[in-house]
Parts: structure tokens; C-alpha cells; sequence
């Protein structure tokens, strides 16, 4: 394993802490549950939107705490779900009179740490809804999930809650507006290598020299088929036909366009990717009027990528256009 | 080779007409000559800020031209310097009455390339000024050098010389500050892998499982010695210590603290990453008061990292914190 860790146990806590000494003014960190929140959350006048999910996916979900985004997240380990008194933990700190708004990826793990801490937290007077996201067209159930997996989709349904909690909007607003993003998002991903979590220590899957996986998992689950690799275009085509094809997006719809690196793949080859997924709206008449180049939602150092498209609105653009603020400093 | 690519030979247009597609409405490419510039630009009531430097970098240098950064970029092929026409083109593109001001790392290539095209352009009535970086502290020569490599550090002197350029400062300033710049930053990196240019299809160089290059730079050019991976607490520490100790950086000095991946190594360890050398600054009373961690300057999919400091005085200071718009999406 070549990686830059210390002691592997120790791997999600020092990614923590270095983002916490980077941004000491604007996030704090409970450590002894691993959650990351706003310096000004809670903040009583508004919901507070929170995530559970394992870690390895940086920058979601601890790097999308920020104005607009995410008040906190509650990380698992690499690929493992937050334990269940960690949420409880972090509904107790994020506990505001409007409520607060829990996000999760629709996987086993994740739905049943939800479903045992909403139970407590009710017992304790707070009011919490879910939203679950489920925009992996790549398989119908799958190693974790049953129904389709969330990926990079969720950035989305992160963008549009977090700035309608900012706006003042009250919970159930919110339920409506993440479903409705969640209804309207399609991803798929496709692996060149594997990744290996570093306590495990190895890969959670091999592929050969010419190999690919596609429609892979961002835990590594298998996808619809391995296959030979083929020119980047041919790629590109096979899975915005897929993604477009599943909602169905048409002639006509404004779109965001999100090309999600997996964590290997460098940043020019995602614009190459990019190229061909633009030029394929532009033919089918899809006017891309937002566009997402970048790490979203990784697999720890994976070498592929994801392709998202969402159908918008005038709320949801409004919603993706409103000012938000991460962690991240990008200049 | 496992890249999305299609034609190796149209991997660097292929990503440039990605990036355009991504923004149209900011910038402009002139495919014929490699250049990607400011759809403002030239403005005639500042000097333009141009960068000539190989592709296989990105971000650096097409996807640093914005407002308050670069108002073109002239890369050349992978790892290859552009040619001379080229840059000969984009000074004549980027042509105003308060001059060029053009940016080079250090490497014999690049500055080749411009000693020929400023002959020319001057021969046309353009006035340019060259500022070139070399914060790289691994080695003194180097397989493309003549001196120290230019680096991540190159960054610094953009957003500086970007953003005094926006205020209206002339030439002669601007080499001043960009000079003033590289003369107190300084960058060392590491790989735990090499990487593969897409025309030569195969790896410039393999390290073993267990082994690293300490002191690599982005071409894959030798570094100080091959080693075997340690704890990254422990690379950190060597790695600060000879950056710290070049300037040398001194207690209370004022810094920014960059942690660059090289281009396929996740974010989460490049935050674990950050951890230590924020404690490291702490130890030595450094205050950091701008911090990246991302990519900045990368080695195509090189996993590996490298670690910048700047000294910054009230001049700096707001210069770096200046407004600046690049063409990468966050959110």
C-alpha cells in the first residue's frame, strides 16, 4: 500500500484535523464523534442540514460544511457508515427549533444508522426527515444497496437544500425540495483501477492492464460488465446514453453537466471527458446552463470517473446559482 | 496506458476545448496556436500577464486564466515547451500599450523559447518582460535546468502579478513583484508513482511498491534520492525542513502554506498532509495566514505531492487575497 498515512487507524482524524487547522475560522471539529461543523451552526433561525456517510469520498462530505452547503457531517470510516451514536451526537449539537434536515446515500449502512438514531433523537424532542439520495443508474440493487446507489448526485440535492435552509425555508420545504432534486439527477461511474482503503491495506479490486469496470461503485462494488478500454469518446457516449436515457432527459430541458473525477484521474483528462459530454448535449439539444468539472465525490485514489446531468428549473437553477462557501480554497 | 484519452496527439486540444466548452462566455482558445485567453483581453489599460510553459500541469497554466490571474496561456505539448510562433502569437494576441509581462519556470526549453520570440516581438514593436520562477530547493541542476525548477511556486507569482495588473500597475512593477515573489518562495515535492505522456505511451519512470523519489520534480526528473515510503509525518518533516531551512524562513515570519497534489493523489491525503506541516509551522512560530491545499501543479496522474511556502509582507499579503476568478467550477 503506498499512500501518505501515519497509522492507518488514525487515517479519517488527521484528514479531520488538517482540515480543521486549514480553516480555523470557519469550521469546528468534535473529534471524539467525527463531526465537522459550521463555527456559526447551530443557527436557530434556520434548519440544519447534515450528512452521515463513510469517509474516502473527500471532498464530500466534510469538505461541503460551509455557507449555503452542509452545517455539519458525520463521517464513518473509509467506506463504513457513521456509528449510530455519533449521528444521534451530532443531531444533538446541530439542534435548532426549525429542525434538522439529515441527507444520506442510499446505502444499508447509512438508511439504518438514520433509522435508530432518528428514534433517539425523537425520544429527546428533535425533530428530524431524511432524504435520501439514489441517482447511481449504473444497477438496480448492488453490495450495500438495495435499490440504486447514491453517488455524486448528492453534491446536487447538498446545493439546493443547503441554500433554501439558508433562505430561511422550513423542513418540510426542504424534504420537498431534496426529493425533487433527488427525482431529477442520474449519475454513472466507470472505473480504470482500484482503490484500497488503509486499513485494509490492499485493493478492494484488481483490474488488468486493458480492463475497466463500468458502472463501479464509489465503494468499489461492480458495475454492469468488465470490459476492454476504450477510446475516452466511446466511454463518454456509453454512459451519458445511459444517464440521459434513464430519466429521460429531452430535446429542449436545461441541465447541469457534472464530470466527477473518482480520485486518480487528473484534471485534464476530465475536461477531455468533459469535451465529449458537452458535445453529446449539444447534439441532443440539451442546453447546459451549469457545469461541474472537478472532484465531487471520490473513491479514494480510484483512477476513473462519473458523469451527472440533472434537469433544472427555474428553482433549482436559482438554487445552484445562490452563493455558497466550502472549505476548499481553490486561489 | 490506462488514460481516457482518444488520439494521444490530440490529448492537449482536446482538453482545451473542454475547458472552452466549459466557459464560454469567459474565455477564448485560438486553436491553430495552442493559446487560451481572456474573452476581455487584451485590455488596453493594463499590462497582460501570459504564462508559456508544457502541458501535463493542469491546472497550471490554461485553467489560471482569469480575472486577477493570467490573461493567456500558450502551453506546448505534454512536458514540452511551446513553440516559438506560438508564443510569437500570443504576444501579438495579447498585445497592449503598457506592454507583456510573460512567465516562465525554469527549465531550457521554455526559456529558449521566449529569448527567440521576444526578438521577434520587439522586432514588431511589442515590449515584454520576462520573470522567471525556480523555487524548486530538491536539486541545483537539473535534466532540463540550468539552476533550481520552477514549480508550484509559480502560482504565487500569477496571483500576485495578476492581481497588481487588475489594479493598472505597469511593466517595470510587475517585474518587480514577480521577481520580489519567487525570491521568497520555495517548493519541494515527492512521487510515489511516475506517470505516463500520453504520445510516449509509457511511464517516464517506475518506483518500486515500497519506494519513492524524494525531491522529483514535474517531469519526472530525479530528485535528491530513491527511498523507501515511511510514515508521511515523516516525509512531511524532511520536506519542511529543507523548504523552511532554503530562505531560510524565520520565527514570527507571516507565510502561506501550499500543499499541491501532483495529480493522483486524493484529497483527504493531501489534507493528512497539511495536518503535519501546519503543526510543523506551529512548532516554529511560522504564522500561516493563507493556506492551499489542492492541485496546483500537477505531473499528468504522478501520485505525489509537494509543499510550497511563501514569506508574505503587508505587500503580499494583499495581493494574494486579492479578488482572482479562475475557470474551475467548485460548486
Amino acid at each position: 500500500m503506498k499512500k501518505f498515512i501515519n497509522d492507518p487507524t488514525h487515517f479519517v482524524s488527521e484528514m479531520m484535523e488538517g482540515l480543521i487547522l486549514a480553516n480555523p475560522d470557519t469550521l469546528r471539529w468534535k473529534k471524539d464523534s467525527n463531526i465537522i461543523y459550521r463555527a456559526d451552526a447551530p443557527r436557530h433561525d434556520k434548519v440544519s442540514v447534515i450528512q452521515g456517510s463513510g469517509s474516502g469520498h473527500e471532498p464530500a462530505h466534510i469538505m461541503a460544511v460551509g455557507k449555503g452547503m452542509l452545517d455539519a457531517a458525520v463521517p464513518g470510516n473509509v467506506f463504513a457508515a457513521p456509528p449510530m451514536d455519533y449521528i444521534v451526537e451530532c443531531f444533538k449539537l446541530m439542534n435548532t427549533p426549525k429542525g434538522i434536515l439529515h441527507l444520506v446515500n442510499n446505502y444499508q449502512g447509512d438508511r439504518m444508522g438514520w433509522d435508530m438514531a432518528r428514534e433517539m433523537a425523537e425520544a429527546e424532542g428533535i425533530r428530524t426527515e431524511l432524504v435520501v439520495i439514489d441517482d447511481d443508474v449504473s444497477v438496480e440493487n448492488s453490495t450495500y444497496t438495495v435499490g440504486r446507489r447514491g453517488v455524486a448526485g448528492n453534491f446536487f440535492v447538498i446545493k439546493a437544500v443547503g441554500a433554501a435552509a439558508e433562505q430561511g425555508e422550513d423542513l418540510d420545504e426542504l424534504v420537498r425540495i431534496g426529493k425533487k432534486v433527488n427525482g431529477v439527477v442520474r449519475s454513472m461511474g466507470m472505473a480504470l483501477t482500484g482503490c484500497t482503503p488503509p486499513a485494509k491495506g490492499e485493493p478492494i479490486f484488481t483490474l488488468a492492464d486493458d480492463e475497466i469496470e463500468m458502472g463501479v461503485g464509489i465503494h468499489g462494488e461492480p458495475g454492469r460488465r468488465r470490459d476492454k478500454i476504450k477510446p475516452a469518446d466511446q466511454l463518454v457516449e456509453e454512459m451519458f446514453e445511459a444517464v440521459a436515457g434513464d430519466l429521460p432527459f429531452s430535446k429542449g430541458d436545461r441541465i447541469g453537466l457534472m464530470i466527477n473525477g473518482l480520485g486518480g484521474t487528473p484534471i485534464s483528462e476530465l475536461y477531455l471527458l468533459y469535451r465529449k459530454a458537452a458535445l453529446l448535449c449539444r447534439d441532443r439539444d440539451l442546453t447546459v446552463v451549469q457545469n461541474y468539472v472537478g472532484e465531487y465525490c471520490t473513491a479514494l485514489e480510484m483512477a476513473g470517473y462519473s458523469i451527472t446531468l440533472i434537469r433544472l428549473d427555474d428553482e433549482l437553477e436559482t438554487l445552484m446559482k445562490a452563493p455558497a462557501e466550502i472549505p476548499i480554497r481553490t486561489f
